[in-house]
């Protein structure tokens, strides 16, 4: 199979991704089963990864075509068992969130906090935006780079955690400031962005040194690179599995750079990481 | 529609709970849907409970029938879209966990410190037990009423908030002690336990005064009553969806009571709320 990149657009349709165009191999869906309740953890894409890009192959030559800038793109994950955040996992992030301190969250490293979740329910793509639920209060960027586990896995050790990862994508950890759970006011709809599509493991092989950033209305806000992170990517599977079991299809956003700041109703964001692409995504008032 | 005791057993089958018996009305699932990725928000059998209670009521009398100690009791809600948890919503609990102060998480208000998630993939039925991840550090039973939500709900009004439950369950809150993130150390397998069955809510109409209790081999640990609840049921709901979005099957457990203590592997949990039932746990070691 060839590496791809993978995206979900306009009314549930699959694209290959080549250049600026969007390849439709929507028919490679056909493999994926029905189900009925109850259903097995875990998105059913992802799942049946494999097999969809098996079909995708035999199909991407032939397939209608639409420039990538006419299509509206969708998370490609739709149906995570688990939305995974990495608090404080840059080093330089760590000096502009003190101000959590007076809210009696003390800054304390992963291996003490541990990790925590953000609902299913705040998942959007890039196409769907972001709508901010309190605009009276501070709400923060957080650009990430977002992985996507690709099999059931439980105690995953660290020398077999890259095996179990289907693929990467940008993640934006939206954030209202303050004092709750990172878990509820990280939890919000719309405030788990993932895509612009997915990139396959085997085209992006190395996730351990790729530069992302963010800007808002042109204006850089966010630039870093994932050697920065203090645990990295396989530290953090290994180290998420010790707690529970992932899914195909979990997403671990993996900690945001320092940069963070706010942004406001009419706001255009762009975030770009290495080896996967750029994705722009409208901030709207609720 | 009579009002019912829904429970799932076995191998996934439907049962109508009538005293001691279990009134097999699987066929009743028949009304569900087929589905395909991408799947919408919400457990498919609580999205459409009216249509399987109509079933389920035309085929129980006529129904194969099991003793209840006969079956296996799963979670009568598979596919939550969240299990949300409501930290320190009993006045009495609050002195018992002093402690967390000296982690560095101050004791505050749910209306401070808002709801936490607990892992989709922490729940398990009552028959399925709960395992102890880590045995050498102290896990704890946390029994609570869970609210089931029946219908899609955005910002909703305390005084709609009834209407949009679908039933109650007893939920065990476990958990882990120790300084992580809640949505961390009470998200591991198994530590979300919902059963024995799903009450109706036009069988259970007023959740506000229930006495519910938990025990361990026989020695009774927690006791308490709905009305001692520091935010109420509506409120919850009402709190809960001025964050995000509830969906059909989303589980509220709304908090526990003082008494928490240990559990160790070999115990035998047995927890009751009035009206809703009695459920055993067994406690084993990973």
């Amino acid at each position: 199979m060839s590496a791809m990149k993978l995206c979900r657009f306009n009314d549930d349709r699959l694209g290959v991704v080549r250049g600026g165009m969007v390849h439709d191999v929507t028919a490679a869906l056909d493999v994926l089963p029905t189900m009925r309740w109850p259903l097995p953890h875990g998105d059913a894409f992802i799942a049946h990864l494999d097999a969809v890009r098996e079909r995708a192959d035999a199909l991407v030559d032939e397939a209608k075509t639409h420039p990538l800038e006419s299509v509206r793109l969708l998370s490609p994950v739709a149906n995570p068992s688990k939305i995974i955040g990495a608090p404080v996992n840059y080093a330089a992030h760590k000096d502009e969130i003190d101000e959590n301190i007076a809210h009696g969250h003390a800054i304390k490293p992963i291996s003490e906090w541990g990790l925590f979740l953000k609902s299913n329910t705040s998942l959007v793509g890039a196409s769907q935006g972001v709508e901010r639920r309190f605009p009276d209060q501070r709400n923060d960027h957080e650009v990430e780079l977002a992985v996507v586990i690709g099999r059931q896995g439980d105690r995953i050790p660290y020398a077999d955690a890259m095996s179990y990862i289907a693929g990467y994508a940008i993640g934006l950890d939206m954030t209202l400031r303050g004092p709750q759970f990172q878990s509820f006011r990280k939890s919000i709809d719309t405030y788990s962005v993932l895509g612009p599509w997915l990139v396959t493991a085997d085209e992006l092989t190395d996730p351990s040194d790729l530069e992302l950033r963010i800007g808002v209305n042109g204006d850089l806000r966010q630039q870093s690179r994932t050697r920065m992170l203090i645990c990295d990517v396989p530290r953090l599977i290994e180290y998420a599995s010790s707690f529970y079991t992932l899914y195909p299809g979990d997403i671990i956003m993996t900690g945001t750079p320092d940069g963070v700041g706010p942004v406001v109703g009419g706001d255009m964001m762009e975030a770009t990481i290495e080896g996967v692409g750029t994705m722009r995504v409208a901030v709207r008032d609720a």
